[in-house]
């Protein structure tokens, strides 16, 4: 099986000349420069990402991607493993936070089933993409054979060409798996070669005993698979499944030019793993929210990410992103539908009070 | 002329009950305890203001008071005071950020127009309630006689009536007048015992320069009016009638329990006189945004503010507020219609993987 033409070629670069255009634009708005803050950067990389003069996020389009994981053997997660096939019920019927949400934005949802340890009926809102129960322990084998790896990479992609056909705006993929925080933590030790006892955290809910377990099950995962640190040999020994199609996804939109809204922890790696592959990829993110799970910042800076929230949520499910998205908008409206220092005679340049108080002042 | 009742006696605080009954409800719905982090707050804080177990920030109605200010002689602005007047016509006409953003929200937009030193036509959706053409310069008198803080509080008194008769689930209180980030920093320094050197800012743009300027002029205006440091003499003696009315407007929806979303520097300076006469007005009040005005940071600390926001705006006119309104709707929509673990049948409570790594654990 090989991998998607969009994981093995790198994307085009969001446009140059809309960039140009877009911040031409801003500085004629009725504002001081600047004072709208990165909202103003928001606007114009959008703009730049469209290749249009107004940029918009209406439509908007989520891919949630649920797991389950193998190292829940390891006693890592202060929830239950059913957890992962109850929630995905509570995806398709509404009740989850990311239901709320995109209800709320009119967004698009669709819950990506990759696999869960306990049942889960087929409901006619989940595409059924069931790898295999679950990734394996990773603290004693790879979490995925290569099959399995690119199988989930493919499953993402196919995400990013359902946004392409529905002509979405903005994508915003989330996650769903117990135990995810603790891949997530590893494939990030790995790759930015940090330790688990700053990486690990609480994820759903851990005391500080357990979030020291978990930073030693870690540890242990790593002295195990150090022999091949390249993103797809990390990805493949620590898993899950729904971070592989995360970064697939991330990846398939970037080939189709579609910008991405980067939720918190689990999907920051996702998306490092995407840009270590293709670092032009990072040029279609944006960044939502800064997760209080405590590994995030490590991989925001790696990437070179600001986040606009830091409200201290930690839910995952795409959860951060969608809550930015009203911001994006506003970003889109102030850039699209200020008016003009001209069109709205409003005159900053003949100051009756001279910009630096050293000069001609009379007072 | 007497103040309001609003002004001179304290308000009912928010219902201990309901926010007791919000704060239950929050631990029952599907997430992990306080992964929503501020959102989770927010709707417990809405829902004690407002009385309710469903809080809602659906009607939103903002008011921008507008008037220039006589410390403009003293050259503390990078924009000509004619400004003021000017966007007055913008907010009217549509063209300005907060208009852009009030018709994204559904909101109610009125511009109350308290004295311009240009003039300005009388615009249908711009009430009249000028006072005088400005403050006096505060360096060389004080910026406002007790009759015209009196007026200014009333103005804004009666825009907390007309949004409390509107049946507004919250108020936004924004502002416009070249040279009142002068008035606010000086404000503050009064208040807070601060150095004008930590709280002047670039206001709309001013250089190094021109900051260290503007300090300068502060100084000199506290010298002269350092004999009392009641909030009204303080509000008196360095205006403006924007920042005046912002308070009786807040002081005004505490007293009729509308919660207040507080926007940046100015208003938070506004807030700081209201609470300083009333403290319990602080029990109403929301914090939307930290601006990228030096001296905000002082001021919320005062308040033992967090906001929502921080994105480095600094452009005023309720702005800043504004833009953080799909956060407080998105806390409401979670907090009202996401399902229960009951409801949605997820048990978090059979945990396979125990809470703490160090008991009962067979690896």
């Amino acid at each position: 099986m090989l991998f998607p033409v969009s994981w093995t070629n790198p994307p085009a670069l969001p446009s140059a000349h809309f960039l140009e255009l877009a911040m031409q634009r801003q500085n004629t708005l009725t504002k001081p420069a600047g004072s709208l803050g990165q909202l103003e950067a928001i606007a114009t990389q959008l703009a730049s990402m469209q290749g249009s003069e107004l940029p918009t996020a209406d439509k908007i389009h989520i891919s949630i991607f649920a797991g389950d994981h193998g190292v829940c053997a390891e006693a890592i997660s202060a929830y239950p493993q059913a957890v992962t096939a109850q929630m995905i019920a509570n995806f398709a019927s509404g009740g989850a936070a990311i239901s709320v949400l995109a209800k709320l934005l009119g967004a698009t949802l669709e819950v990506i089933n990759l696999g869960t340890v306990t049942d889960t009926p087929d409901l006619p809102s989940v595409i059924n993409a069931r790898i295999a129960p679950s990734t394996r322990n990773f603290v004693e084998i790879d979490a995925m054979t290569s099959q399995q790896v690119t199988k989930a990479i493919h499953f993402g992609d196919e995400a990013a060409q359902r946004a392409a056909r529905a002509g979405c705006h903005l994508f915003i993929g989330g996650e769903m798996g117990i135990g995810n925080t603790t891949s997530a933590a590893a494939i990030a030790c790995a790759l930015l070669n940090k330790n688990p006892i700053r990486l690990a955290g609480p994820g759903t809910g851990l005391d500080s005993a357990g979030v020291r377990h978990k930073a030693e099950v870690i540890i242990r995962a790593l002295q195990r698979h150090n022999d091949d640190q390249t993103p797809m040999a990390v990805l493949k020994a620590f898993g899950g499944f729904e971070i592989a199609a995360l970064a697939g996804a991330i990846a398939g939109c970037a080939a189709r030019g579609i910008p991405v809204l980067i939720d918190g922890f689990i999907v920051s790696v996702a998306a490092l793993i995407a840009v270590s592959e293709q670092p032009d990829i990072r040029a279609w993110l944006l960044f939502s929210h800064r997760s209080a799970e405590p590994g995030h910042q490590a991989i925001l800076d790696a990437l070179k990410a600001t986040p606009l929230l830091d409200m201290g949520m930690r839910l995952g499910e795409g959860s951060g992103a969608a809550v930015a998205v009203p911001l994006i908008r506003a970003a889109c409206a102030l850039h699209n539908n200020m008016a003009s220092f001209d069109s709205a005679g409003v005159n900053v340049g003949q100051n009756d009070a001279p910009q630096s108080g050293a000069t001609n002042r009379n007072d």
